[in-house]
């Protein structure tokens, strides 16, 4: 048997581009194109305000997060045809204004949304739990008949053989799907930018990054295009874009959420080995999250994809005594800027308040796995991707090139094996570090999740390249994390000049914080994250649950 | 963070080997030394007849399975002492009449036993459901203060720091240790020899072999100088030694049993990734191996062993209708030797007679699934193996020699992932393959379960190198199997000539069933295996159950 190859158009990468920004183009309809004015900054209110949209259809996107817009039409309140042209329209602006999008499918979804129609009216039984709801995808995840560029020329007008396992399963359930959308090269860079779709914009501000690699997913759902879609996260990519837009995701461990048959930015096969990348769902709610995974668990996904593990959905019994939560406050090398801190002061005095047990723990042996998710990030040394482009002469995104993770020497099979068993060491160091905080709990149990935040600093303006360790430890240590917003930028307690810096780096995140770049964070969202322990999704929600009850404008 | 390294002795093998040997000889008591008649080809009345067992010893060690003794020694009929004391002794005469033994540590057991009695009395409840139980260990399981030398002279006289997590898990639950088992160089041949313990023999015939690797346990519990053990399958290590000595044993999925710091063949990481290496335990009943796998899921181990999923035990509800069973008759290479196809013959009659469902099957994409496993097992080419032996100038052993494995050429990242992405096709293959046995059964749900045999003859004489694809293909899927006894060579059922080979390997295989080879297989053990869904292990275990309810004889 061979391995699977990624089919390739062997043309000059500016006439794939053009071809296919043609394309795209074509896919909107004259009566849904809009007039605006480019110049302001905060795009947030351009949907109420261009007159496309009708009050019902401002009303089916606006007043709903899934779960609750999943019980209208099942009750029959609004038909799937409704809300999909709904969401197509508010999609199709968002596209004009933020570049949001890679693949257009409306015609496919409305006639798939009349059917669920008739297929509700017929039986008076919904399809399934996803029943009529428009979903959303990253250009990674494959859908037949449609190409999976993923940034990347040569794969454009290379339609794709076969669904994704998730893309079979949410069909299976109900679901619509209408677009795809957009990513950085590489995936691996968090701004979404590449050579053939080009920038995708925040909505929240033009001039502060989308960020990525599920940039164009967030910008989407942001912007209410949508409600609910499938991303992907291998270093921060589902978190860091939701978190720089203000809404929910979870980057679940490896094993729950289907992902063979995805489109990647590596040779076929290595997202099987090394750091997993996984599916994971973004959202305008945490339980949208909760409730895409239960009911992906409930269509028992290990008797369809290979890499899923045999994780029934079991709901914990109710906890019955205040939580313990560990907190981190401190990457080991960026210190959090003030709104950040503030964020996570706040939260955890409320907590307190509210009874609950904080315990200060610290990011162990980050800088070890940090350098061990690099290892394995790098182990071709950029040799496929670089094949890939080179094919239609297509050069490195602006992104990359300065990413500093590409090219390098690739590696061998005993490295790779290195790298593993540093892997298998340092995930056994965070089990008994997680197991020895029982002892400073007045339960005696270890620490129920982790709060901390997704990075050190709010979402971050263009072209500053800082990084922060909060997100892919948990990738390589394959716990699952919860991102929710709880704050927003606040000048008036936020402005506040920064200790002396530690490092480099250091001093790189404060220049995003000077006098006169800091206002234009000013409102923006600043969110947390919420880490539970290896593939206990269900007690993560659980968490979830009661810290949301306290700090009451968590959804 | 360094990787894991195995710390090596650099002398002579020779002198290793001799002295290794010696040390072994002087953990045998002078008055457990017995005299016996070096020709009989069978030693299974050895321990009735050497005189060195009391009549109570023999009870306790021939009388019960794991888990009745376990219940004996709860309600104190016996203590741990005594029932250590009869196991220790029992292991002694077969170390002497098989060579079945490495490391040896009677004192610790004995110590271990009575401080287990003590505290028996003392709180009147077990340690554990595990508690007093002597457990032997194959040579790879890692035992602190104590060498794993796993057939390599360089690692003899290097005690390892460490216990493996499946030792720390079960001592927690109550189990006592007192010996490990010997294994073949490399693990990877299925002949239980090695230059520095030398060969170990099958007690039931002396010419037939042992085989591997989990060679010496199988001949122990055989000998029931144990009746459970922990041992390892990569492509049937614990599979071919029960059945080669027509005893019980499981080979988990992956994730199931702790695997972290065992150890390997490989250098330290590579039994993270390919074809997962697992833990699984041997035993004189099934229901003992499902016992083992069940306690030490209820220690939680995935929150000890990174190498663990969080797979709890779910006990299945009644099944309430007959079973549907795929068998499977032929490998696609070789045919079943006469009493091979009767046994699957005389079962299939039996379980339909009963009202259950047999749905004909084949080893689908067999060739494909037993390429891509030696594309795995032989990515380093051997090398790592080769340089841990020129340490001390020690050469291959014949078996691995002649098993056309190593060496070879050592293989780039690129191929590891190729071979990674032929792998998850052949998995998802499988998942539809077994979904589309609904469109055959009675009940339109899939198959419960495969029967099949383990391999197409019976136990192998020495010297002959066969092979069989039933074993390996669920190290590649990553299927649970269990391995069961049904009946015994008969040569006045199965003395009957063969159908023309099919092949150069199925012509090798008819050799070892000539007139006047066959007759040393006269009353051999025969088994079958039978094959669950990925981690499905406890309904592996219920569908076993009715199979055993309805053969009568399988415990």
């Amino acid at each position: 048997m061979k391995p699977v190859t990624f089919p390739v158009t062997r043309k000059p990468w500016q006439e794939l581009r053009d071809a296919k920004l043609a394309e795209r183009e074509s896919k909107i309809p004259d009566e849904w194109r809009i007039k605006f004015d480019p110049e302001p900054t905060n795009l947030m209110s351009l949907a109420q305000n261009c007159g496309l949209l009708t009050p019902r259809e401002l009303q089916i996107t606006e007043n709903y997060d899934a779960t609750s817009l999943l019980a209208e039409i099942a009750k029959s309140t609004y038909t799937s045809l409704e809300v999909t042209i709904a969401f197509c329209k508010r999609s199709a602006i968002a596209q004009q204004a933020l570049n949001c999008l890679t693949e257009i499918f409306y015609d496919e979804a409305i006639e798939r949304a009349k059917w669920l129609d008739e297929e509700l009216q017929k039986t008076g039984r919904t399809v399934g739990p996803l029943h009529g709801l428009p979903i959303c995808l990253k250009d990674s995840v494959n859908v037949a008949g449609y190409d999976s560029v993923v940034g990347i020329a040569a794969y454009a007008f290379q339609p794709e053989r076969e669904n994704s396992v998730i893309v079979d399963l949410m069909l299976k359930l109900g679901a619509v799907l209408y677009v795809k959308t957009n990513v950085p090269q590489s995936m691996m860079v968090p701004d979404t930018d590449n050579n053939v779709f080009g920038t995708t914009r925040n909505p929240i501000h033009k001039e502060i990054t989308a960020s990525g690699s599920s940039g164009g997913l967030a910008a989407l759902i942001k912007f209410r295009g949508s409600l609910l879609g499938i991303g992907t996260d291998v270093g921060g990519s589902i978190r860091v874009p939701a978190y720089s837009h203000g809404i929910y995701s979870i980057k679940p461990s490896s094993g729950r959420l289907p992902y063979h048959n995805m489109k990647g930015y590596l040779e076929p096969g290595a997202e099987t080995v090394g750091v997993l990348c996984v599916n994971a769902p973004m959202a305008v709610s945490y339980r949208d999250c909760e409730m895409l995974m239960r009911v992906i668990a409930e269509t028992e996904p290990w008797l369809y994809d290979p890499s899923c593990q045999y994780l029934p959905w079991i709901q914990p019994k109710p906890l019955g005594r205040p939580l313990s939560l560990g907190v981190i406050r401190f990457d080991g090398e960026v210190q959090t800027l003030p709104p950040v801190t503030r964020a996570l002061d706040e939260v955890c005095d409320k907590l307190k308040a509210a009874g609950n047990e904080i315990i200060e723990l610290v990011l162990y042996k980050f800088q070890d796995i940090s350098d061990n998710a690099v290892d394995f990030f790098t182990v071709d040394g950029g040799e496929f991707l670089k094949s890939q482009l080179d094919i239609t002469g297509e050069p490195w995104s602006t992104a990359v090139a300065n990413g500093g993770m590409y090219p390098c020497e690739k590696k061998g099979i005993s490295e790779f094996h290195a790298y593993s068993s540093v892997r298998a060491e340092l995930q056994r160091a965070w089990l008994k570090y997680w197991e020895a905080t029982a002892q400073r709990t007045k339960s005696g149990l270890p620490v129920d999740a982790l709060i901390l935040p997704i990075q050190s600093f709010p979402a971050r303006p263009d072209g500053f390249l800082i990084r922060s360790h909060f997100s892919r430890t948990w990738n390589l240590l394959d716990y699952p994390g919860i991102i929710f917003p709880v704050t927003t930028v606040d000048l008036r307690k936020d402005d506040i000049d920064m200790p002396p810096p530690l490092n480099d780096m250091d001093a790189k995140v404060q220049s995003t914080w000077a006098n006169g770049v800091r206002e234009r964070l000013q409102g923006f969202p600043i969110g947390l994250q919420l880490v539970g322990q290896r593939q206990m999704e269900p007690k993560l929600f659980q968490t979830m649950d009661k810290i949301a009850s306290v700090l009451g404008n968590v959804q």
